[in-house]
């Protein structure tokens, strides 16, 4: 039994999160690299009978052509890995994983995105019809590498903002909506400007015209594997697995699934200053956030539509946090040369004792990819763990490591990392008998 | 009962903090400010009945002259108080108080301190006759004031540095030294150059030579209020009631002790930022601390000293925290220009997943009294409430507030605060049979 | 002839700029002040013969009721003025000029503007019934204070950006525009959505329909100044003085101009920046900066259409003095807890030798008001005297005053500073005969 | 003629800024790299006769045994040059002049730097047998490489500092103490705490003890190239040809020579941004400069007595430029973790109008390899045509490239750089002829 592999599977495969964490999980297997930034590999965790780093393999759906290595290539230039030959000795693995990765969907992504699509994705399909052939490509892959249990990850790039509120909550309408047409101009329906409510659906039903189904490409690739029992994970701010009725799915096929938005910088640095400020009763009276970037991903957040989403994810945690709303201000600018390379500053004003005002600022310097990529190996691990105890649906004691933790109403870092290491005292101790 | 005041004893009384807490209480008792800064204050301790600051009256030591309203003249400009009248509706509170204030001791305070003081000092007093007349000055003003409860708060500056290990370890030891001869120099003999072991001094009683007493001033303080049953809390990295013996006097007088060095900014950041660190496994190389300020605080700390003492405090917690030891560097710098307002940047250098390098920076600016003032408040009303309540003894549950809190071994921000929580929690059941 | 006055007539009388410029010029005409932050007041420049500060007299122009005791008195909390009781000593003064400030126009100022405006403004004017009522309050604040020479000062709001370059190109062309309608819903035609080129104005004009005259409100002001022979300086952004008509008007009048858009802090850190780095051919890839603040100056830029004229102004000095275009941003946020404090930031990421990339961050906080009020003093003292010496038309000597000086191609500081040097020598040279 | 070559010395041949040097000189013989970062390479002196980059010959003293080739591959690594095949393409250059270096000399260098040495340096020279064999050296490549003019540039580890006031006055008298003993314990003996004042050293002769030769390595390496006619430039705060006497040995030997430490970074924008605030009146109160940085540089200057001498170099110039001395502070610090990184944080707080405090930071982070080598490069370069267009002695014109350019007045780096641009027109203008 313990021969059988564990398949992980990228939604995005070819981009900086997903190239850094497959070189990294290669380096990991060879052991050239140490733990660094992995969180599952912290002393606290060791007890749990996490899997081997040597038991995954990787595959993925892509919409991009570029060759792996040579993305793997550039990550290694921009974020600055300070191993000339790494890409060398894990190039072979990277080939074959190459060889796995099969062409996506662009239903529903935004235009920003559909235009970086230089596969041949087939572009006619319904809803349904991509959904039975992104299933087909993950299952194909579960019997080729002879895997005992799949976790899909939506690494790829943030779709325009979705509204979940308005998608059907059940998974008997939700899943009627697969054989309308596809949404048109790649961009969904569910987003507050094109819909006054669900019930423009069944409104335009009953006179008789057929609306478009809401459901945009990464609920598609959530629906694909959760209903093939895969556990799926999503890191975006995308509308994915969010929807309740995705969830039933989730729940009646006994998956696993959680998201979403990896907390990988300026926002873990807000989960973890905020608490401090209202610990000590310091008053927030503005609390301005700079990012720039030159990535891929910074190049589809110029695109306003898609910044939203991203903006929006970043910035709630603040007032949710302080229990008041001060004036906040989350900027996210494209800048091509700075690459991969991400730097954040934040400015925060607060009022202190006798209402002096004081202020803290931070600049954060680091890789997107590299901070991104062990969180998504972590989950990968510790959703594979999760599964393997029994569990289903719904997965918060994850929430430390996401932006917008699905029914999350705790926002302190600290809080957050806790029910982590809670939830890993009750397995250990479960796992015992 | 209830008609009985509490009374604050402020040693270091016309001192920055000093001056700031006594202007923010006044401003308290007659509604003139919010609650910023008060932890206190929060809603999750309002259902403790905590004395209202209206009971709260205030007396000290010094070893300056200046008068009060000066010195809060010159913090209410420094600190950039948003209330230009604040100082005037509370000159008549500022002067009552002022006349309260009693000749200190400069008894092993280092001659920086020493030179400081322009009060007439009583110059020749054994460490006995100095602890009896502090004593004399509480008890009177205890008296006078129709106090319930005395707490003895230590803002004076920092002392240079004394080893607690090398010191009697039980109170009768210590209690015979009081009767030997001062410090010279104004310093204390328990610093790791001048004595090599305790046993030093019973040798040198042996051979006939009558050693000096080496007890600070801090700890003189510390005996005075402790000895009369009154609470003793120590702001200060000074020696204090850190020594085991004077613990063990405490808790013979059924009396509440705790500290030390409150934790007002950069090291709260430190309390705050290494634990995200240790949790993400992002790997610390270098922290880099520099401060900068220009009130006596930062006077008395330009002599290098003094300042050995507060470098150690800063320093210590991140390889606690972290579990090994970067590279660290603490400074702090005097710069006159800059008054009370300080500013400290920090630089930390750190390795993510597969090794790359990647930096933290934060500039905090803010007035060093402000910081320091509310949490003087906070510990005075939650001392007066735990020693109402029955307590004896080390307060471990108000570690949040230092930098080095006595015996703790946890030195994660969140996890202090949460035991403050915690012990609030139980004070609250407890209170309701 | 040495007893009669200076006038000094500020639009924008009751703004944060003007009531700093006119506390700091009745404390320096008292004494109460030292000469920090006035050009005019070095060493090079005191062999020159200036006027004393006690000879200006100050009125002006506003759109807004509030008095300007208490405007001083917000700004002096603002921006941290280390004297409490400045304001009481200048009191007096301020309420006498108070009184002459008579109302402005609104004309082409944009909606943001209007709706700021509290005063009794005449609604129905036409631009040359507006230019004559508002040149007669200055010509009869010049008779009843017995000036000798006025300077009007633009410091008023910016307007919404309005192109020069159409604009009719001699004073013949334009005066005649002064009879057409006023710009409707408080904007300038000038802007490039609205009108495709001045032919369009002709055109309107053969076909019988008479379009609104093109002018905004700060060129009114201009040509009110300039034709009754005063000089006029434009601090802000906005057209007034710019077109070639209205400079052919000033030196038909033998009157002084010169603009514009005061450079006080993130932009003047530019113009000194950026020289270094084309001098050490150090390339830059990008420069970003942010700017964050809370007063008047920043809720008008709030209003995209202003803010565009403000950003443009700030922008396009990196790419002029570096000879190439780097990626650049520029943003301005409104944040009222900020009042009047700025903070920028600015991120500049180059290339140096062998391509290494390196970074250069920085943080500029001041106040708004105090870094651009004794500009304001300076370029009034400067103007006054360059016409006492019988100067006509634009001063390209005060270059280094301005963010976008009219007609310059030099932006770096040092060499826009080595002119006023230069300047000063001349006239030194030409007054010693 | 033309086919001769151009000699380069470099003592400390192996360290990071030859090193660095050494790699882009043969990248840009290759056409491999841009001019970024090369001062020469500005299209303004592209009309000066300047030598093309492939004329230039490299060889030098060391006095470690590391070879080349891997110190390029640490600096390539911890400098992130962005072209990982740039080292490959080199190396037999690279190889070619490893094998040209020479054993340097360690008297007079302080026990930090004498520790460092590996190779076999001889260690009972006296200081004339250790000038003649540095000479013979020089003298030897010059006439195996068919080398036209040779200069020297001192890129090795800061010597402690030494007094030039109390050296001998002209080269006679110095000429003669190279007879005597060689400083004992790697130690100079101009330095203040050892020597009172030159009489001294008559006194010791007249009573008969012959005191060492107060001459530390840096002045043998000047005196070596100045006797044999060759070019030296002094790129550290070493006292190398800073004596008069040794000025007087250049300019009887027709030889040109200029100091002294390399502007690179933070006292680059020192000398940029002091002249800001002394032009717009700006009162800075005080300026702290902390840097943090790990190389082999960084490792000699963690002796507090090597880090004397720079520190004084970085700081003098602020109140130089600004007229007045506000509290400074510069520290150096040392973070193995850094390597070659080095980081600047500035902070400076100035009052402005009505004495308003501001504040500006900035934070520099750049190799200071890769800072360094391209201003060798160029200063060979620039003194190269200096000497070729007949100059002698030293070289003002150079001012701009160092942090104390002897015997400057001017600090601003604007008008040194200006003057720069004046020497090359009236070169080119002489060489129309």
């Amino acid at each position: 039994m313990n021969e059988k592999k564990i398949g992980v599977w990228l939604i995005g495969a070819r981009g900086g999160v997903a190239s850094t964490a497959i070189l990294g999980l290669a380096a990991l297997k060879r052991g050239l690299i140490e733990s660094a930034g992995l969180v599952s590999q912290l002393p606290r965790f060791q007890r749990l009978k996490l899997a081997d780093w040597g038991r995954f393999v990787v595959g993925g759906h892509e919409i991009r052509r570029a060759p792996l290595a040579g993305e793997v290539a550039r990550i290694v230039e921009q974020t600055r890995i300070p191993m000339a030959d790494l890409l060398e000795q894990c190039r072979p693995e990277l080939e074959e994983i190459d060889r796995r990765i099969r062409p996506g969907t662009t239903i529903g992504v935004g235009e920003t995105i559909a235009k970086l699509a230089d596969l041949a994705i087939p572009q006619d399909e319904t809803p349904r019809q991509a959904v039975e052939r992104l299933a087909r490509d993950m299952n194909e892959f579960v019997a080729a590498e002879n895997i005992e249990h799949l976790i899909v990850v939506n690494i790829s790039s943030t779709e325009p903002p979705a509204e979940v509120s308005r998608s059907p909550s059940t998974w008997g309408e939700l899943e009627k909506l697969l054989d309308h047409n596809s949404a048109q101009g790649g961009q969904s329906h569910f987003r507050g400007e094109n819909v006054q409510s669900t019930s423009d659906i069944d409104h335009a039903a009953k006179i008789g015209t057929v609306p478009d189904c809401p459901l945009p490409a990464s609920s598609l690739y959530a629906i694909a594997a959760l209903q093939s029992g895969h556990s799926f994970v999503n890191f975006t701010p995308s509308l994915a697995d969010s929807p309740a009725a995705i969830d039933e799915l989730a729940r009646t096929k006994k998956a696993c699934h959680y998201g979403c938005d990896g907390k990988t910088g300026e926002t873990l640095m807000k989960s973890v200053l905020a608490p401090m400020f209202a610990r000590r009763n310091l008053r927030v009276r503005s609390w301005v956030g700079h990012n720039i970037f030159g990535n891929m991903d910074g190049q589809v957040l110029d695109d306003p539509e898609n910044k939203r989403a991203k903006v929006a994810s970043k910035d709630h945690l603040i007032r949710e946090i302080l229990g008041y709303k001060p004036n906040t201000l989350v900027s996210i600018e494209y800048l091509p040369d700075l690459g991969d390379w991400k730097t954040a500053w934040d400015h925060i004003h607060f009022a202190g004792f006798l209402g002096v005002p004081m202020t803290l600022q931070f600049t954060w310097q680091g890789s997107d990819s590299a901070l991104a990529a062990p969180l998504v190996l972590d989950l990968v691990r510790l959703t594979e763990y999760a599964h393997r105890l029994g569990h289903i649906g719904q997965m918060p004691f994850l929430a430390s490591f996401f932006k917008s933790p699905y029914g999350a109403t705790e926002h302190c870092f600290d809080r957050q990392f806790e029910s982590l290491e809670q939830w890993a005292a009750e397995c250990e101790a479960a796992s015992d008998y």
